[in-house]
């Protein structure tokens, strides 16, 4: 990175709500504090990076190399879905319709 | 595909768990059936696919392009992140420094 790029720096929602595992080669690596679900964010250090998309093909190569490395240390220690955890909410019945037909929109035809 | 491949099935798990969107090129989207969470899930129609390394190149831009699409739908109609929406349960302390060592030598020294 050139030394006059703009610096990277986490969002300050994500710094209050995870604790830091650790850096790859793109990638910090950070759990979400909630004992009801081990989840484990992959923030890639690119200023202003916000969509995949953002990212060039190199980098999201590498992107899929470090989710696929994390995802399988996640399996071996814990070889559970991550739903399920916490007993389910029902869902309301229009509710739940409202939300995917405004998915099956923006999705398809979007 | 040609039509002596084996043919693709939804794991008995998720087609359990949830309710089916729609496909894309690639993937069936599917959203957990559990109110607390919009969690939507992008599971690529390839017999045996495990990992994402089990995709092909071809299909890993794929994925990649239908993650963004379906990203960007759903920032679109919950623009608020998945954790969150269920108070956070306490981890204790010693847990998940366990986890987060584990996790550590398995990322890094795996």
């Amino acid at each position: 990175m050139p030394s006059d790029a703009p610096a990277w720096s986490l969002h300050s929602r994500l710094k209050e709500d995870t604790i830091d595992i650790g850096d790859l080669p793109l990638c910090r690596v950070l759990v979400i504090k909630d004992a009801n679900y081990p989840w484990l964010l992959l923030v890639p250090r690119r200023h202003e990076a916000v969509e995949i998309i953002d990212l060039d093909e190199v980098e999201q190569a590498q992107l899929i190399a470090e989710i696929s490395r994390v995802a399988r240390a996640l399996k071996e220690i814990r070889p559970r879905p991550v739903w399920g955890a916490v007993p389910p909410l029902a869902q309301d019945a229009e509710e739940v319709q409202n939300f995917i037909s405004a998915l099956r929109r923006k999705i398809w035809l979007g």
